[in-house]
C-alpha cells in the first residue's frame, strides 16, 4: 500500500484524512481554499512539510476561478495567504509555502491573470516536488549519524504522512535501516492525537522496521534502562539560533536525553527554519481544543467540566540539541553560525 | 458522593471497580481469596495502600471457611500469602499486609483455628483503620512543605481511591488546600490506565480543588513555562536508600524537576518502605498486558500486531528526591540514615 498524504488530480486536492488512520481510510476532496483551511485546521492533514504543500495548492484553488483585474487578483492572493496561514500558527512551512506562491505572483506582475494562475499552479507543483527531494537528502545526511545496532527513539509522526514523501526524521530512520543491518525504533504514542501510535506505528510496520510502541511517560525509564542510543524528532519551526518548536513532548525528550547523555537530533528541511526570528521565544504556540485532552480517539477519558492545558507544541532550546539535520547537511552548535552557513551554501 | 475504594460488610469485601470510573460505578463483590487476587491483578482496585488492605481481607476470605488442623491452617495461610502477593509484584504494601496477617497467626499459635480466624479478621480491620490515620498524618506533615499560591504537579492517582481514605500524595494536596488560600494542581493523565484523567481529576473535582489536566508529554513544557512550584507523587515501594518505585512517568517527572530546579517529593506510609532491600535495583518492575498500550479506554489506538513496552512502574533514584513524606514525618537526604530514624521513632 502506498501512502500519499495528498495529491492534486488536476482539479481536486485529495487529502488522506489522518484523524482516523490507520483504522479508516477517508479521502478528503478539497475544491476550494476554505476546504484546505478546514483540512489543515482540523488536522485532517498535519506535519509541517505536508501542510505547506497543501496550503500552496490551497492558494491555487482559491485563485483559479478568479475573475477581475490584476490588482484585484494580487489583493485576493495576499488575503488568501493570510487566511491560509491562520489555519495553524506554529509550523512555519505553511507561511513559507504561501509566501513562495505570492512572491512568484509579485515577480510576474507583467503577466496576465490567466498566466498568473498557471504560474501559481506551477509553483505549488514545484513545492511538492522539492519536498520529495529535500526529504530524501535529509535521509542521506542524517543516516550518517547512526550506525549498526542503534535504537532510535522518536515522537509524533515525521513520515510519509507528514510530508509528500520519505518524511523528515522518518526519512533518516528509513535510510539508516536500509544502510545498516540492525536498526530498531522506539515510538512514543504522542497524546493527545496519537500520531505515534496510529501513524508512525503504521508506517514503521509498512517499512518492515522493527519497533516498540510506548506511552509518552515511559520514555525516561526506557532511557534509564539503556534501551536507546539516539533520539530524532521533526520540527515545526526552527529559529535562527536553533531553538525548535515541535510536537509537545519533544522538549521532554531533549531534557531527558541531556540527563542520560543520549544524542538528540532534529530533522527538517531548510523551509522549516525561520530566519526572521532570533529565538524560540518568538514562536507562537498553538493551544488546541480542550476536547483533545479530555478525550482519546473520541472517547471521553476525564469527567465533564475538567479544565486542561492543550499546548500542541513546545520549544526545545538550542542548548539541548546535538545537531539539526537538513537537506543541505547537518548543522552543529553554534547553530546561529552554522544555520546561516547552510542557507548560503 | 463519598468515595470508598473498598469496604467489608462482615461477609463480602466490596471493591469499587476503578477500571470504569468515573463513567460507570460498578461494585465488585469479593467472596473468596481468588476474587481478591483477580480484583488486584486486573486493577479493579489499585493504589499501593488500597491493595494492601484488600489483600488483608483476602487472607480472611481465604481462611474463614477453613476446616482442619491448626498445622494445616498455618500451611494454608502461608500459601495464601504467596498466592495473594503474586497478584502484583511491585507494590510492597501487598506483601507487607499479608505478612502482618501471617505474623499475627504465628504469634498466636496456641489459639484454636476458630480463634485464629477472628484474629485474622481483627488484623485486617486494624490495617484498614491504621491506613486512614497514617494518610491523615501524611497530609499534616506534607502540607507544611507547601504554601499559598503553590501549583502542585502530580501523576497517577494517590487519593481516596488508592487508599482507604485521604490518600497519600493527594492527602498532602488536600490538606494544603484546606490550610492555604490558593493551591492549584496540575494532574498528568497517566497513560495507559488514565488514573490521572479518570480518578485524580474526579477526586480533585469532588474536593473543589482547582486543577488543570494535561497529557503526560506536556509536563516538561509546563515546568519550562514556570507553571509548577512543586511536584508530589505516591510510591509503590521505597528501598532503604530512598530509591522509589512508582507509576511509570514518575522518574520522568523527577528528572524534569531536577533540570528545572523544582522540589520533588514522594508521599507514602512507612509500610511502603521495604527495609529488606538496599536499592531500587532490587525492586521487580511489573510488565503488563500489551493491550493496555495498544488501546485507550478499550479502543484500539495502534495497528494490529504492534509490539510494545508496558512497564507499569519506574524507579526514581534517591538523588532526585527532595524529601519523602511519611506518617512519621519527612525524611531528607541522606535517606538511608533518615529513613532508619523514622522507623525507630
Amino acid at each position: 500500500m502506498e501512502i500519499r498524504s495528498l495529491y492534486f488530480d488536476g482539479s481536486i486536492l485529495h487529502i488522506l484524512d489522518q484523524r482516523y488512520l490507520p483504522f479508516e481510510v477517508i479521502d478528503v476532496e478539497c475544491r476550494s481554499a476554505s476546504d484546505v483551511w478546514e483540512a489543515i485546521n482540523k488536522m485532517k492533514i498535519r506535519g509541517a512539510p505536508a501542510i505547506g504543500v497543501a496550503a500552496a495548492y490551497g492558494m491555487y484553488l482559491g485563485l483559479r476561478d478568479f475573475e477581475g483585474s490584476k490588482e484585484e487578483f494580487i489583493k485576493k492572493a495576499t488575503e488568501l495567504k493570510s487566511y491560509l496561514d491562520s489555519a495553524r500558527p506554529t509550523a512555519v512551512n505553511l507561511a513559507w509555502a504561501t509566501k513562495r506562491i505570492l512572491d512568484r505572483i509579485l515577480l510576474n506582475k507583467e503577466k496576465s491573470v490567466e498566466e498568473l494562475k498557471e504560474i501559481v499552479l506551477e509553483e505549488a507543483k514545484n513545492i511538492e516536488k522539492e519536498d520529495v527531494e529535500r526529504n530524501f537528502k535529509i535521509g542521506e545526511y542524517g543516516s550518517e549519524l547512526f550506525s549498526d545496532n542503534d535504537t532510535i527513539m522518536t515522537i509524533c509522526n515525521t513520515g510519509e504522512l507528514a510530508t509528500v514523501k520519505h518524511g523528515t526524521a522518518f526519512s533518516v530512520i528509513k535510510r539508516a535501516f536500509e544502510k545498516y543491518k540492525n536498526i530498531s525504533v522506539i515510538a512514543l504514542e504522542t497524546r493527545p492525537y496519537l500520531q505515534g501510535a496510529r501513524l508512525t506505528a503504521f508506517e514503521l510496520k509498512e517499512a518492515g522496521i522493527p519497533f516498540k510502541l510506548i506511552t509518552d511517560n515511559m520514555a525516561a525509564f526506557i532511557m534509564q534502562k539503556g534501551l536507546v542510543t539516539g533520539i530524532i524528532t521533526g520540527a515545526d519551526r526552527i529559529a535562527s539560533n536553533g531553538d525548535t518548536a515541535n510536537k509537545v513532548g519533544t522538549y521532554m525528550l531533549a531534557v531527558l536525553a541531556h540527563f542520560h547523555k543520549i544524542p538528540f537530533y532534529v530533522a527538517a528541511p531548510l523551509s522549516t527554519i525561520d530566519l526572521n526570528i532570533e529565538s524560540g521565544k518568538e514562536i507562537p504556540i498553538e493551544e488546541r481544543n480542550p476536547d483533545e485532552v479530555t478525550h482519546c480517539m473520541e472517547k471521553r477519558v476525564a469527567p465533564l467540566g475538567v479544565e486542561v492545558y492543550n499546548f500542541s507544541f513546545d520549544i526545545t532550546p538550542h542548548e539541548l540539541i546535538t545537531g539539526i539535520i537538513t537537506d543541505k547537511g547537518v548543522a552543529y552548535p553554534p547553530f546561529k553560525k552554522t544555520i546561516k552557513k547552510l542557507f548560503e551554501s
